[in-house]
C-alpha cells in the first residue's frame, strides 16, 4: 500500500525566483536558525545553487521504483526529495533519472542515500545533493509514498515547500512562510554587506557588536602571557 | 611468516582494454549487482577512470612494508589493491612508491586505508581510490602477504581479477568472468543508450517499463491533495 | 569564566616562511611522526597551503563568540585554531569572521567544527581545514578562553606553536623546536628527490633500501602461483 | 524566541495502558513500518518498557534550559521526548531532573543526545533511551520549544503522540491512530503466537508461509555441493 | 537469481566441540591472526559462547527471505552466518526464527545487519552477534544465495567453515584448517596459563619475554622526570 | 626513540581517596566543565567506579611492546591510560597483562582503542574503559614512551594526574588541582542533595533556581494549545 498524492500546492515561482539570491546559512538564519538538513548532505559537484518546490518521495531500503512515480508528478521548476524509509546508502538515482527529471523541467534532486553516474550528471549539469555516492544498484518491488510529509537528513519536508541547496548544504523552508522568509533573508544579506564593509575596514566585531562590556560581565579577563 | 606469490595469472589485455568503455555502476549491474567495494572508497582526484589487474595486497596496520614487495610483481597494465589486517587510517602510500608504480606501468592505486602526498600524486596523474587521506606515516617491521585472496573494502579481491574504478567507485570482476561480464555490460550500455532518448523525448519511466498495472496490483493509489 | 592571554610568543617569521617549502606528510615525519591533527580536517577547497602561527580559541558547543575576542589577538601571518568544549559541528565560522581575519592578515583557520559560506570563502581566497561543512548557526552566549593551550582535532596546540596545513591535512610543531624539525624537514625533503630519480629510473624499493634479506629473515617466501 | 504549548491533546490512558503487552517491533510493523526512532538510541539499562503520552521539547546544542520548562507540561503517564535543533552528545539530563519528572508521575526520557548519572537513574528506576552517556554538562541560556512538533532520531513526534520503548528501539505512534494501531498490534502479537507453535514443532517457514513455489518463479535453484 | 546449494560438507562435531575450551582471541592468534570479523558485531547479551558450522546466507537490504531458505538447510551444531549484499541496518531476525532454527539445533546467528526482539531471544536462550538491534521490518521479494562464501563483517566465510564466537567478538576458521588451528590453540592456552601463573607472581613481561636488550636496541631510554 | 619516565610525582593517596565518593559528572562541573574523554570510552562492565595516578602510554598503532614497559613503572593506586600515535581499534591488552597489573595493585585500565579477553577481565575484577572491544593481537616491534603528555580520547594527559571514571565514562584532573578540584565537588555534591530533597517533594526547577522572569525576558512565551 502506498500514496502518490496529486496536484499538490506549491510555492508561487515570484517567489521562489528570489531566493536565487539567498544563501542557505543566511536563510536558516532568517527562520529563526531552523530547516537544515544535517551536514552530511553534500553536492556531488560545487558551482551550484539551486531553488524550488518539493516533490517528496518515501521509499524502501534498496528500492527505487517510487523514483518513477514521482517523476510524473513533477513540474518545471521542482526538486525531488527522497528519504528511505529506514538508513541505506544504495544508488538509487542515475543518469537515466536525471534525463527523465531534466526533460520536465526539475532543477535537481535531494537523496537522503546514494546516487551513482555522478561523472555523467556533473556533465549533465544536474545537481545532487546526497548522502553518499556508491554504485550499488536498487530493485523495483516495494511501493512508498510520493507527496507526504517526509523527514529527510533529520528534516521534516512537506510537498510544496521551498528547498534551497547550495555548497553549504540543504535547508527546507514551509511554503506558507517562504514570501516573509526571503523579506527577512534579504534585509540580513543587506546587513551583511554593510558589516562586511567595516571587516574589510579592519573594525573590529567586538566593537561592531559593542561585545566588550558583556564578555567582561560574564567573566571574560586578559591576562598577558608573562603573566600568565 | 608471509607469502609473496609470483606469475599470477591475469586477464587479457584485450578484455581489460575493453572495460575503458564501461562504467562501474554498469558493470555491477552487468555481473548481477556484486562486486562493488564500500562507498567510503573515495578517488583523491576526479576525472579518472581505470581498469586493470589486481595485485593483492595484506599489510598490517599501520606497516607499509609489503607494498615495495608487491611493487616488484607488477607488470604494466596492473592496479595495486591493498587491505590492512585490521582496520586502519594511516598514510600507507605517497609520491615516492607512486613514482615507482609508474615506472613499472602501474594504472592505479585501490587502498582500504589512507595515503598521503595527494597534491603530487594529482600532478603526477596517479589515480589512487582511498578510504582516506592522512598524512601518517608507517612503519616497516612486519611481513604481511602478496597475490593471496584478500577482502578489500567488503569485497573479496582475487590476485588478477579485473579491478575498474572511477567516480562511482570500485568493482572486482572474477577473471574468469571477465569476457562474458564486459559483453552483458556492453549490451546493457547500448539499452541504456536507447532508453535515453526516450527519456529526453520527455518519456516516463512508468510507460517506457511498463509499470502502472504492476504498481496498482501492489496497492499504489492516487489521491489529490485536496482530498487527501 | 574565561580568559585571554595577549601578547603570546610567536615562531619567528624567518622560520615560518622556511616551511612553506614543506609539507605536512615530511613535517611529521621529521618531527618523529607527531603533530598531526585527526584525518577528519579536511581543506574546504584544494590547492592551498598556509603555514604561521597559532592562535588558540576553546569555544562552547554551539557558540562562536570567542572567535570575536580572538580576531583581536590576530597579528599577520597567524592562523586561527579551534576547538569546541565538546563535540560539535555548527557552523561558527563564515565570510564575515574571514573578512575581519584576512584584514588583520591572518593566513587560515584550523575549525574542530562546521563552517559554512564556504563559495564565498574560496572565491576571497581564505583557506579553511575544518571537520565539516554546516551552514547551523550559533549563539554568543558562553565565554571561553584564547591562546591557552587546547586538543585540536586529537593534537594538543600551544598558542604561538607552528601549524603547517596542505591536502594532506594539519600537523603541529612546537614553537621551540620550529628551527630543528625544519631543518630535518628539508634534508628529508632533499633526499626523497634523489630516491625520486631512483625509483624514475626503474630501481625498486627493495633493492633501494635494501630490503630483501630482512623480508626472508622475517620469513617472507616467494611461492609461484601454479605451486601455491 | 520561543513557545510552549500548553493543555495538549494526550492518548486516552485506557489506550495507553493496551501497549504494555504490545513490543516495539510488533506496532511498528501493525502501523505499516513507519514510526521507528534511529536505531541508535538505545536504552541505558535494560529489562525494561515503557508507553506514554509524549511531550516535546526541542533544545538549543549544549544547552538544557528547556528541560525545566517542559517538566511542568508533564502530567502522570508521560514521556519526555527531547531534541537538539542540531546534533549534540552533551549530557543534557542527570539524576535531578529524573527526580523532579518522577515526582511527576513521568514514565521515561527519550533523548536524541547524551544522558548522565546513569548509574543513578538506574538505582531509581528512572527509564532513559539516548544517543549516548556522556557526563559533558550544559549551559541555560538559550530558549527552545515545549510541545511542538520535532524531529527526534529521524522521526517526527507530535506532542501527545503515543511512544512505546522496549529494548529493541522506540516507535511513535499518532495520536488520531493509537486505538487502531493497537487493534492491529494485538492481532499481530495472537499470530505470531500461533505460528510460534508451529516452528516450536519444527515446520518450516518456507511451508508455512507457503513460499517455495514462488522463490522458484523467482529463479531459485538448489544445487548439490558437490555440483556447484 | 540465486542458489541454495545443499549437504555441504562440515567440520566434524569432534573438532567444532575441542573449540568450547578456547576464545576467540586465542583462535585467532593460533591460526596466524586471521579470521576476525569487525569490532562491531557485538553479542546482544553477554555470558555466552558458540562453536558451529557456518550455514551461509546472502540477503538483499531490507529483505529478508533467504533466512526461511537456509533455516532448511540447518543441522544441529550449525550456525548462521548471514550478510546483506549492501551495508543495512534493518532487523532482519526475530524471535520466530529464532524458534525456528532453536527447533533445528542451530546454536546462534552471525548477522552482519539489525536483529530484534532481543528481550524475548534473551529469555529463550538463542546467542546473537549483530551489527545493531533496531525494529525495522523487512520485505521479502528478492532471492539471495545460501551457502556460497560470503564476506561477512570484512572477512570472507564459507559454508562449513568454523565459526567460534565470545563476548570478544567472533572468529572464522577454515574447515580445512580447524583440526591443526585447535590444536595450536590449546598449547596457547597452555601456555597463557602458565605465563599467568609468574604474572601473579609478580614476574614483569620484561623479563618474562626477555623484553630488555632489545627494547635499549630500538631506542628506548629511561630518564628520572626530575631530569626530564 | 622513545623515553620512559621514572619516578613521576603522584597525587597523595589521600586526595584520591576522597574522590571515591564523587562522581565524574559532578568532578568535571568541579573543575569548570572540563577534562572529559570522549563519549565513546566506554567500561567494559558495568557497576564500578575507580580513581588513580595516570600511567601514561603513547603506542604505535597495533603494537603493545610499550605496555610491558608501563608496567614496570605502575604502583599500588595507579591506572594505566593508553592512547596510540594513530587511531586503532586492535585488542592492545587482555588478561595476562590485567594479571600482571593487578599483582602491583594498579586499580584499572584507560585505553583509547581495543581490548580483549573481556570475559575474563570480568571475572578478574579488572576494571577497563576502551573505545571498543577486539580481539586483533598486536605486534611488539616499535617503541614509543611512557609518562609523557599524552591525548587519550581528545583530553590531555599527564603522567600522575588523577583519573576518575564511572558509568558515565572518564575525567581527568590535573595533579596540581586535584586538592581543590575535591572541595568543589563535594560541595557540589552535598548542595545536589538538598537539591533533591526539594524535586523528591515536587517543587520545579523553574522556581527552585528562579528561571521564570528570565525566561520570559529571552521571549519564551506560553500558549494554550487550542490557540497555536
Amino acid at each position: 500500500m502506498g500514496v502518490c498524492v496529486t496536484n499538490i500546492a506549491r510555492t508561487p515561482e515570484s517567489v521562489v525566483e528570489g531566493y536565487q539570491g539567498a544563501e542557505v546559512a543566511t536563510i536558516h538564519e532568517a527562520q529563526g536558525r531552523k530547516g537544515l538538513l544535517a551536514s552530511y548532505m553534500k553536492p556531488i559537484y560545487t558551482g551550484v545553487k539551486i531553488a524550488g518546490n518539493a516533490i517528496t518521495v518515501e521509499v524502501a531500503p534498496g528500492d527505487n521504483w517510487m523514483l518513477h512515480v514521482a517523476v510524473e508528478q513533477c513540474q518545471p521548476g521542482d526538486i525531488l526529495v527522497v528519504s528511505p524509509s529506514s538508513p541505506c546508502e544504495d544508488g538509487y538515482f542515475g543518469d537515466l533519472l536525471a534525463t527523465s527529471l531534466k526533460a520536465r523541467g526539475v532543477r535537481g534532486l535531494i537523496m537522503d542515500a546514494g546516487v551513482r553516474d555522478t561523472a555523467t550528471l556533473k556533465e549533465m549539469g544536474f545537481p545532487v545533493w546526497s548522502k553518499t555516492v556508491f554504485a550499488q544498484g536498487c530493485v523495483k518491488e516495494t511501493v512508498g509514498n510520493v507527496n507526504i510529509p517526509i523527514v529527510c537528513a533529520g528534516q521534516l519536508v512537506n510537498p510544496g515547500d521551498l528547498i534551497v541547496a547550495d555548497e553549504d548544504g540543504v535547508v527546507c523552508v514551509r511554503r506558507q512562510e517562504a514570501e516573509k522568509v526571503l523579506e527577512t533573508a534579504n534585509k540580513r544579506t543587506a546587513n551583511e554587506e554593510a558589516k562586511r564593509a567595516r571587516f574589510e575596514a579592519g573594525e573590529l566585531g567586538l566593537d561592531i557588536y559593542n561585545m566588550r562590556e558583556r564578555l567582561a560581565a560574564e567573566g571574560l579577563v586578559y591576562v598577558d602571557q608573562k603573566d600568565y
